[in-house]
């Protein structure tokens, strides 16, 4: 079993870097965008770490960052762990963390324990993991797998019109390393839960079986300005309100119950002037949506497109552009390692089940690569996450990087 | 008659003062919010003006500026013209400068013609008159009446946290003169209509008979940030989509009928934290309701509060505060001014129609003061105004302000 304590005191310790106050609930929540100063802060914190730790680090040309603990068989192919420290502006203390600290916790123990592996063991910090600085998510880990282009991810922009390419230059970290990965052997990921369902079934570890789908996009919505006064109602062209009729409409998809198990958020809204007594000339949306499901998911696209038809038909003038920004299949882990880690947890006497994960994780962009699957930790407050309230207990923690290091150590003597 | 292309000069001049090309139109627009750099940049050219037609400048507590042309007669009430240089962010060259700058344009055609008049004929300048900045329209000249106080305006902040006593004193307009305006003998404000009832009836100018009541109310919204992939759909509190759907029940009210001749806008609406993947935590929209009926107002403001009341019940966890911005009622102008008007147009071989103001006009304010009326001069597309598009021919406003001088002479010798 692995220190808790001292995995406890690093989790704290990394959310100092980039704390804040929440002023309404008195919460302390963390705000450490990908590439940021911040950003930049933690990952040296967390090199440190790990070259404390007796790690070789290398960083590639996407900023991800590899901690490397050689084996015995120089000719193995490594048995991987890792996530990511990027986070969301309303951030708490695990998403992410739990999973690179939990890796450099498990090469601890073993170096305490003068364990030896046939197999290296690497921990990887993916970059821009959230996608909310650049807009796609699981960014990192999809150019490393190869589903998206280094150059497709350095041109992205942030709001302030920042390139990632820019950004990596900017804080140092656009390492010298290849980004496509070769194949580990084996890509195993701790992660908060960030949902409710292991503690509706009051049990501490889950076996991830899969991510299911997900959905972004950018709705543009051009109108008119005009004067909020003097503009009779039926020659506005208004867009904030087509963009509210949008957000509307997709509730009422979700609760149709016709697309399965749909989730539909409308995270970021803002309309342009922005004047109390201008009709909104511009909304910009963004619109993400989650299915277990690829056909269903394809029936959810095709309903919103249909909506953004029908809008744009029946208002003279009004106009409405999308633009992808990410978008990922149902994927499936493998089952091989499910049965590894639902034994690791057996081991360690910890209840568990099996759940799909509602959360992209960068182990569904490995999963490409090589054998892949997850262990989730329980979280309080119905696993509330993206949100400072965000909180597993150090028990819960401790316990998923326990089943953690079994199931590393016996994939790294396979 | 005035000189009406010396008055173009003067309206194309002030515009090259906070210009911004359109990106999208590739129309010239005006950004000069009150009390910016660039609207002190514009009072200055505005003063610089004024001197130039020999009038006596004083600037009172609020920024407000007067320019003075005396009288034959010192103890008579001046005769009171002017209106505002501030705009929005997406204006026009027109809203507001057409009656500041025509005053001073009759100021320069008394000058010409060796005019002497009884009374003083003073031209006004009011501070943030659009409410955009600071959140109260008509704010100077609601001061000047006595409507608001000093301390009032001087502690309202705008969204960077500055109070408008700050941008007072940074800019220089804390003047020393007393806020409070002596009643004047009359008071005629000449604008554009911003609207479309003048050109849908082919005549060129309107006499104003009144100002529409406004109700200007900010509403919060908290709400719970979420994760959009792992939170299920019952567990939300959506700050963004009560929002929307707010937004979506003001237009349904007004679509209803049951409020008389309601205008509702959202102009401003944000959300926190404002990212692609989580639920947003809180919202803020302002709503701008206009009703030409004191009686319909109330209930449409009683319907929303419902509305309001309805969505907090419907939703444990979601709460809402309303701050009041701004609020006036149905201001029906002077009778007999509104007849000296029509003379003047009739006396210039104008056409006329009398009509209500959908806007909001420092002339509502100034009423609670003296007798008080307003001319409307017309505009292209639609009326179009708080655009760029927003624009009136050469011709038209020259005609606009034929009537004004007329008018004012007449006043001026009563
Ligand atoms: N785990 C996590 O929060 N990932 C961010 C991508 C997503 O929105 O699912
Ligand atoms: N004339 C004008 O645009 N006034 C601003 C106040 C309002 O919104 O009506």
């Amino acid at each position: 079993t692995v220190n808790g304590d001292r995995l406890w005191q690093s989790l704290m310790d990394l959310a100092d870097i980039g704390a804040y106050d929440d002023e309404r609930t008195g919460l302390r929540g963390v705000n450490r965008l990908a590439l940021t100063d911040t950003d930049a802060t933690g990952r040296r914190q967390v090199i440190a770490w790990m070259e404390q730790a007796g790690l070789t680090v290398r960083i590639d040309r996407m900023g991800n960052i590899y901690g490397r603990r050689e084996g015995t068989d120089p000719t193995a192919a490594p048995v991987l762990t890792g996530s990511h420290i990027d986070s969301v502006a309303t951030a708490g203390a695990f998403d992410g963390c739990l999973g690179v600290l939990g890796g450099i916790e498990v090469v601890r123990t073993l170096n305490e324990h003068g364990i030896t592996t046939r197999r290296p063991v690497e921990v990887g910090i993916f970059t821009e993991e959230e996608g909310v600085r650049f807009g796609t998510d699981m960014l990192g880990s999809a150019v490393a797998a190869g589903r998206l282009t280094l150059e497709y991810a350095h041109a992205l922009t942030d709001r302030d019109g920042l390139t990632l390419g820019g950004e990596l230059a900017r804080t140092g970290f656009n390492g010298p390393a290849d980004v496509r990965l070769d194949s580990p052997h084996a890509y195993v990921e701790c992660h908060i839960e960030q949902g409710p369902v292991l503690a509706e079934n009051g049990v501490e570890i889950g076996v991830v079986t899969g991510v299911q789908g997900i959905s972004w996009q950018e709705i543009t919505i051009h109108g008119r300005a005009a004067h909020a006064g003097t503009t009779p109602t039926h020659m506005r062209v208004d867009a904030g309100l087509a963009a509210a009729q949008i957000i509307v409409h997709l509730r009422a998809l979700v609760d149709s119950g016709e697309y399965g198990d749909l989730r539909a958020t409308v995270g970021h809204l803002i309309v342009h002037p922005d004047l109390t007594n201008i009709v909104p000339a511009r909304a910009e949306l963004t619109v993400d949506l989650r299915n277990p499901d690829d056909v269903q998911m394809a029936r959810a696209e095709e309903a919103l497109a249909a909506c953004l038809r029908d809008l744009e038909d029946s208002r003279p003038g009004l106009s409405l552009t999308v633009r992808r920004m990410a978008k990922t299949a149902y994927v499936p882990f493998d089952e091989g390692l499910q049965k590894v880690i639902a034994q690791a947890a057996d081991d360690h006497g910890l209840e568990h089940i099996s759940l799909l994960s509602g959360a992209g994780h960068d182990a569904q962009e490995i999963a490409a690569l090589c054998p892949t699957a997850m262990i989730f930790v329980r979280g309080e407050y119905d696993g509330i996450s993206h949100n400072p309230r965000e909180y597993s207990t150090p028990e819960a923690c401790a316990h998923g990087v326990d089943v953690l290091a079994t199931t590393l150590l016996r994939l790294a003597d396979q």
